[in-house]
């Protein structure tokens, strides 16, 4: 029997699969970030790329907030536009966000992207990974991440974030092939950056195709479904190593999302987590507090924390955020959030079958 | 009868209230924009604050799509936050969009804010809707608009737009009772403003909460919807004037938004009609076609607006986009979407009782 005030690799692993466990586990997405004071004492010495591509760095502020609230996950430290840097094209990464100054608007420009071996193209994750597995052994799952397909070409094509996704949507209807075939490109080299981070020992990784909740429904399993289901499809991963995947903004394409092959959804913070269960019965889920409740009063933030676990009563469930921690989420806040989890469900919840 | 190939303010009137029409009323959302090169001509003299505050030319530019592509109602041309600067806050217009230097975090800049009469404040938007009347006359609805209260806050709040509504989030729950003020001040406001538009000769009005969306369900029925509730309710307004509402991202929000006084939700892109028709039976819907759709070849454009117009057959809707037009819009996808709509229903369809 697990500690429930401790955290735990096996208590991550076992919810992600839909396994009894004796609380839900916790962790936050980007919860390496500003919102810690050490972190930003680091990055006062160094750029964020820099901070990517140390080893030695980039594993201290993984474990940053492992060692303020030991969340039951430590995902490493990087950034999704870090594979497409080693595809080829050109991304400056800056405080507003980054920036890919050539946009990929034609053909000509997709072909000079390529695939690459993640080991001779970004070794320094492999090897945060392997630290981190070493450093955290089975106290807590070690995640590795992606963008998705979808995400990423948006990047690409966009050159950065946008408001409207125009460019993309053009393309998508006057030059579809070259669509196709940039998300083919993409969902191999997710699939061998997902591999490479497996082999050098993530627990478990996750896909952030955060734009894609901009589709409509039909547009979503036309384009970002089919491409994130090859990008899964070929990941080279043991059977206990499972895959969760984000969207924000999902609450029309639950459905849809579900079919993909990922083993966990990660929900943002719009969708009621009750309504999921419904929608998409014994599926394991991942969220979903509004960022926002990390802004205000540690009492109110638990508060919402324990009506978020009872909603899904403890049952297949990763407590998380809807979104990534901001900047200005408050430390108290934060803690409140990670103790309510650690207190809120105090007997062995029942298992819940795998739709 | 009406010739369902000309335009027709009383089709537009019949479908927001959910009586049988010949064909679907059709319009689109940011008609008078840059996609249309008239538009661009007349921008090449004035910027976009002068062309709101010409009477002359915004009558122009909102008869420019009119003389075009004979939609079914014609919205005069402003801004949501011409009101807001006519509150005494400093508003600057810009092609990024606009910016609000002080933005307004405390007590002390609610209280600098006031409610004033927009005869007095901003007689040209009235001047604007009578010259539209006399000009349109009966063949398209003259339509008036302004932000809604959450989503003018949140431009008040944050300085602009934002990614995250980090402060307006916090706000809401550190100083709640500021923005329940601030939120009071803006549903006066907006009442006193579309009340004003509609006794200058608007014959339907809509409320854009573009950002509400942002709002769990549980925040929407906190925040938004009391605060657009008490807009509408303020409205002095005949029977035959309906109110529209609009919120972006609305998935998660359509039972609450029906709980507004609003006869008429526009909905955006990514929430299937038939759905929306679904959980609110009889309810008149606007929209909902992916601007993205423009951007297309015009077969394709008007293959899914057919689709788009067979979901409801017909039936108390108001033919839109999801969002407003973009500015790479194309001229044949355009006139395509208005074609499919003005050829696609060939025979008179049932009415629908409302809700």
């Amino acid at each position: 029997m697990t500690d429930a005030s401790a955290p735990s690799a096996r208590r991550f692993l076992d919810a992600a699969f839909g396994r009894p466990v004796d609380r839900p586990p916790v962790w936050m997405m980007r919860q390496a970030g500003r919102y810690l004071p050490e972190y930003r004492e680091v990055r006062r010495s160094v750029s964020f790329v820099e901070l990517c591509r140390s080893v030695d760095l980039a594993t201290e502020v993984s474990l940053q907030p492992f060692r303020r609230f030991s969340p039951d996950a430590v995902i490493f430290f990087s950034d999704i536009l870090v594979p497409v840097e080693a595809m080829g094209a050109r991304v400056e990464f800056g405080d507003g966000g980054p920036k890919l100054p050539e946009p990929v608007r034609e053909a000509s420009a997709v072909a000079r992207l390529s695939r690459f071996d993640p080991a001779d193209g970004i070794p320094y994750t492999g090897d945060i990974l392997s630290r981190l597995r070493r450093e955290a052994g089975e106290r807590a799952a070690v995640l590795g991440f992606c963008g998705a397909p979808w995400t990423l070409a948006c990047y690409l094509i966009e050159g950065g974030a946008s408001k409207s996704f125009a460019a993309i949507k053009e393309m998508a209807r006057r030059e579809p092939g070259t669509l196709r075939r940039l998300l083919d490109l993409l969902s191999d080299v997710a699939a061998d950056v997902l591999s490479y981070q497996i082999a050098s020992g993530a627990h478990a990784v996750q896909i952030f195709d955060t734009w894609a909740g901009e589709l409509a429904e039909d547009d979503y399993r036309e384009w970002a479904l089919p491409a994130v289901g090859r990008a899964i499809a070929g990941i080279r991963r043991p059977g206990g190593v499972p895959v969760i995947l984000y969207v924000n903004g999902c609450a029309h394409l639950l459905e849809a999302m579900a079919e993909s092959a990922a083993d966990v959804l990660s929900i943002d913070w719009r969708v009621r987590l009750s309504e999921a269960r419904r929608r998409l019965p014994g599926k394991p889920l991942q969220g979903n507090l509004d960022p926002g409740e990390l802004l205000g009063k540690p009492e109110e933030t638990a508060r919402r924390t324990r009506e978020m676990l009872a909603s899904l009563g403890g049952r297949a469930h990763i407590a998380n955020l809807g979104h990534g921690v901001l900047p200005g989420a408050r430390l108290d806040c934060v803690e409140a959030f990670f103790g309510a989890v650690r207190e809120g469900v105090s007997a062995p919840v029942e298992p819940v079958l795998r739709a």
